[in-house]
């Protein structure tokens, strides 16, 4: 059973489509619904890998474009991969990079072969192709590979969103010729933006060269969360149900809730990280900015029930303090706060879904969370 | 012997000024000669109070002038105090801002009182006094108080420096006079420029007052190294022997040996974590910039034979990487690595002057560190 691969289904919820499992991979097994924190850099920002560890992050992401132009897939090969080279001996899944080059919208030009980009480092040349995605993956030897996909922005037209479908199933299939690599993982990505014919009909041509599990791209990108909801609708019922699905970019807490309830094993975003940095940090009743002025003399811990570090050593007032004067403490300490919500998040849904208790544990987390949209 | 304030000398070396000792506090003992790592604003940047802990630090200092200007004496004073305000339950020493005020050369005006100032955060207007600065450290529960002192800038002429000098002494004065709590110990400051007759003047009119130990401030301020050891040649000899002395704002390793050789118990500077930041560690043979181009492919550690987290975990290649992308771990593994080599070349000086081999050591590290300069 330890096969890399290999997604065993524990438990299923009778009237959502959520589910609890454990996906094997080279580094281990992943326990889902897993939240998996963005080391894009070949680093989580603020954190380091014992801390990580600390808050029992399972896997981490980190990116081919950003590793590809900087070090360079060569150096992190010689290192003897990514694991290695950063230092985490977890699962790591790495991103193909189409999203990061199709976000470069004046520094590229997309042909049926690949992508011709700018470096945003250096403006240097580049093209990248669904082939040299699958090289730089395999050289950075992560755990799960991702197919080299087309991203359409949001809002996008039906055509232009059919001709990046299009294009993203030739890809997925010449992704998968191209990868050799054994033991790693290679998922295919749907796209199809807001369109559910769109997105059932890539779903059905991914299932069709049989994945080991399926990347859902182009959503969380400014659509509406309805809209988000009704795509995973559309596309996980499609998808192969032995098989892992993982929503991409997506982290804010009321969206990993409705994401697993539709059935999603696994989920990125660099929001918790992000937000960290600004002082915003999550809790059961909702976000809450630290740097607010109310918190000058509160010497409670951003939340009392929580065992994460900086709960259990730093006050509001102390980390507010420590974001007025600038102190890397104040990203260190927020990170790792909003890490370990998603993570504590993630264990409360699995646990639930084994327990039959899904359900009640999604109304309860709706009810608490007050809901102020997804913050960018 | 647990009284604060108390001062045992363990050893003394037969040919140097060189001694071991515990210095006792409110908070503990404190084994010296020691570094202090310096935590300006309630933080040593980049760090966590446990790896702190980690590596070995008995005592940090944090800073008046900041402190009082945010979040304000009474609000750490309503935390309990700034061990409860930074979850930091070992010592603490606190400068008294007169560093600080000092160098807004531009927003100060200084009487025989005191020091009118502009805040450099929103222009103001304070007034620090030797009585203001007692009350503020006493706000803050430091377990060492720093006396208000009044420093000049390098080259200074003898007749400023003499004025100095006397307002210094006369501020000492006040100080002792307003200094009440119970358990803070009150250290003077000897100033003097690079004047021996003014350091020796300074260092008597202060040892008279009996203070339960002694800075030595004023200097590594740009002066020439030989001119600031001359300095502590004439002035620890002054000094009571049964107490502790503290040359402030010495960081740099050859100038931590050298001013051990020369009697100083204590040090303090922001160099290691500065250094840090800006990508520059510590060696044995001297330092070493982790972001030069000849490390990109080097997996080795820093150092080989440090135990620190950064050695054990990363390499040159991996470090330099994160610097070039402007990582937050980048700092925290360089910050990390530099005060752990700083408590290292501490512990290594005090057991070398317990077993009578202090000379051995001092000569073999100026034979191995190449020293640059002082790096500011």
């Amino acid at each position: 059973m330890n096969v890399p691969g290999c997604f065993r289904i524990e438990a299923s919820c009778e009237n959502t489509g959520a589910r609890a499992g454990v996906l094997e991979t080279a580094h281990g097994p992943v326990k889902t619904p897993v939240f998996m924190p963005v080391g894009t850099r070949a680093a989580v920002k603020a954190m380091a890998p014992f801390e990580l560890k600390a808050i029992g992050a399972q896997v981490i992401l980190a990116n081919t474009y950003h590793l590809y132009l900087r070090p360079g897939a060569e150096v992190i090969a010689q290192a003897g991969g990514l694991h290695r080279f950063m230092g985490w001996d977890r699962p790591i899944l790495t991103d193909s990079g189409g999203f990061q080059v199709f976000s470069l919208s004046d520094l590229r030009e997309v042909t049926a072969e690949g992508v011709h980009f700018k470096s945003h480092l250096d403006g240097s040349r580049h093209f990248l192709t669904p082939e040299l995605a699958v090289w730089i993956q395999e050289q950075l030897q992560s755990d799960i590979a991702m197919c080299f996909d087309e991203c359409v922005s949001y809002p996008c037209s039906e055509k232009e969103s059919a001709r990046a479908v299009d294009r993203t199933i030739d890809w997925a299939k010449k992704c998968r010729a191209a990868h050799k690599r054994e033991g790693q993982l290679l998922f295919g990505i749907v796209q199809g933006s807001v369109f559910a014919d769109q997105r059932r009909r890539c779903a059905e041509s991914l299932a069709e060269m049989d994945f080991p599990g399926y990347g859902i791209g182009g959503l969380s990108v400014g659509e509406p969360h309805e809209s988000m909801y009704e795509m995973l609708d559309e596309t996980t019922p499609v998808l192969p149900p032995g098989k892992p699905r993982y929503l991409m970019g997506v982290g804010y807490p009321p969206n990993l809730v409705e994401g697993v309830a539709r059935g999603v094993d696994m989920f990125d975003c660099v929001l918790p990280t992000r937000l960290g940095r600004n002082g915003t940090v999550f809790t059961w009743t909702g976000r809450m900015n630290i740097k607010n002025s109310i918190y000058e003399r509160d010497f409670s811990p951003i939340d009392p029930e929580c065992s994460c570090y900086a709960c259990r050593t730093a006050s509001r007032a102390y980390i507010r303090h420590l974001y007025r004067s600038g102190e890397i403490l104040a990203s260190r300490l927020c990170t790792w706060h909003n890490l370990h919500f998603l993570q504590k998040l993630m264990e409360l849904m699995r646990e639930a879904i084994l327990k039959g208790k899904f359900e009640s544990l999604r109304r309860k987390f709706h009810e608490n969370f007050r809901d102020g949209g997804n913050p960018r």
